[in-house]
């Protein structure tokens, strides 16, 4: 592990859009890649994708490029992606929902356990396959189905009553949607999608273009 | 416009944050607030904060702080959000029901117009009061309803051709949920929500902890 304890948290996040392009090229049955060619695919620099990738060991040859699926085998373990999760989602609206739908979807190795509702119109149902429980069963359900992720699709009044669950359930990582920055311990991982403030961020670049057509006039 | 034109792209990533601080504050009755309020809730220094704030006018006044609902109303007219947008979502799958959901239920100046779809079912419905038009509809519809912002909920595979007829209709933004870059032309903004990328970055800080349990056992 200490060889990549040492990846700093930029690196890291760029490493899901590797794994992206890699997965296309192995739809497309190509073996390897030169750093200027996944440049040209990425839009990062060659020498950024460089020295990204030697970051966790020597796959580049020069001359040859890098082997598409030994590099896509390293970085899902690098991810964490060479195991099973076992996951449940708070909050059976619409989003939940959809999250449901978009991991099963998703496949390789995320299990969506268990869905925990307020609605008493919805507890007992199953929703793709999956069972909706009583959000009173939370912390015994999570702690007896081993649930890895928590994942928080519930009104931002609930959230935090929701996540303080999910941790004395025993989850090691959040995957928040409601709009709220929440407090979590130390030993359990938290990661925001914030929609609201990425709506809020496209419509102010869409304003400044607006505005800006209309100076030209 | 000149004043915010300088206003750099880091400082407006944080604005919605601080918007989301002011309606909590609001809700509250709260009038006013110091930077060192605003620190303990938000989390960055109250140093940061002075100088993000004072990007954009000098609201605060030593010894008073700042006044609330008119720092929120500057914000609101920063990121363009003192008035409506007409939205049209691509794909009325679970995913694209569930933001048309969340922007109804969001509702401040978003109106979600038209949802398009290539499932001859779901084509001529109505969800939650949206029709539902046929995918081939697309440019003229998007045009002749003066759409500003598309949405986009397809899968990777249609979500470029989705795009191409977004911008061609005549849109100012995109939001783009399907896990894949997008091309689009210089004067439409386009803003990512890439799911799979953020269930990554969790999954690589979940393995994390438990390899450092594991360790310390």
């Amino acid at each position: 592990m200490s060889k990549n304890a040492k990846i700093s948290n930029v690196v890291i996040k760029r490493l899901p859009r590797y794994k992206r392009y890699l997965e296309e090229l192995q739809k497309q049955g190509v073996d390897k890649v030169s750093s200027n060619e996944l440049s040209r695919m990425i839009g990062y620099t060659a020498s950024q994708i460089r020295q990204d990738l030697n970051n966790f060991g020597g796959f580049g040859q020069q001359g040859y490029g890098y082997n598409v699926n030994a590099l896509h085998e390293e970085i899902n373990q690098i991810l964490g992606l060479n195991r099973e999760y076992r996951m449940a989602i708070a909050g059976a609206g619409n989003l939940g929902q959809a999250i449901a739908n978009y991991t099963l979807y998703y496949k390789n190795g995320f299990i969506v356990d268990t869905i925990f509702e307020v609605n008493p119109k919805l507890i007992g149902l199953k929703i793709n396959d999956i069972e909706v429980l009583d959000f009173d069963q939370m912390v015994d359900t999570v702690h007896d189905h081993n649930i890895d992720l928590g994942i928080i699709c519930t009104t931002k009044e609930s959230a935090q009553e929701v996540a303080d669950r999910f941790c004395r359930g025993g989850v090691h990582g959040i995957w928040n949607f409601a709009p709220v920055d929440l407090k979590v311990p130390d030993h359990v991982a938290l990661e925001n999608v914030h929609l609201s403030d990425s709506l809020h961020s496209l419509v102010y670049y869409v304003s400044r273009q607006e505005a800006a057509a209309d100076d030209e006039k």
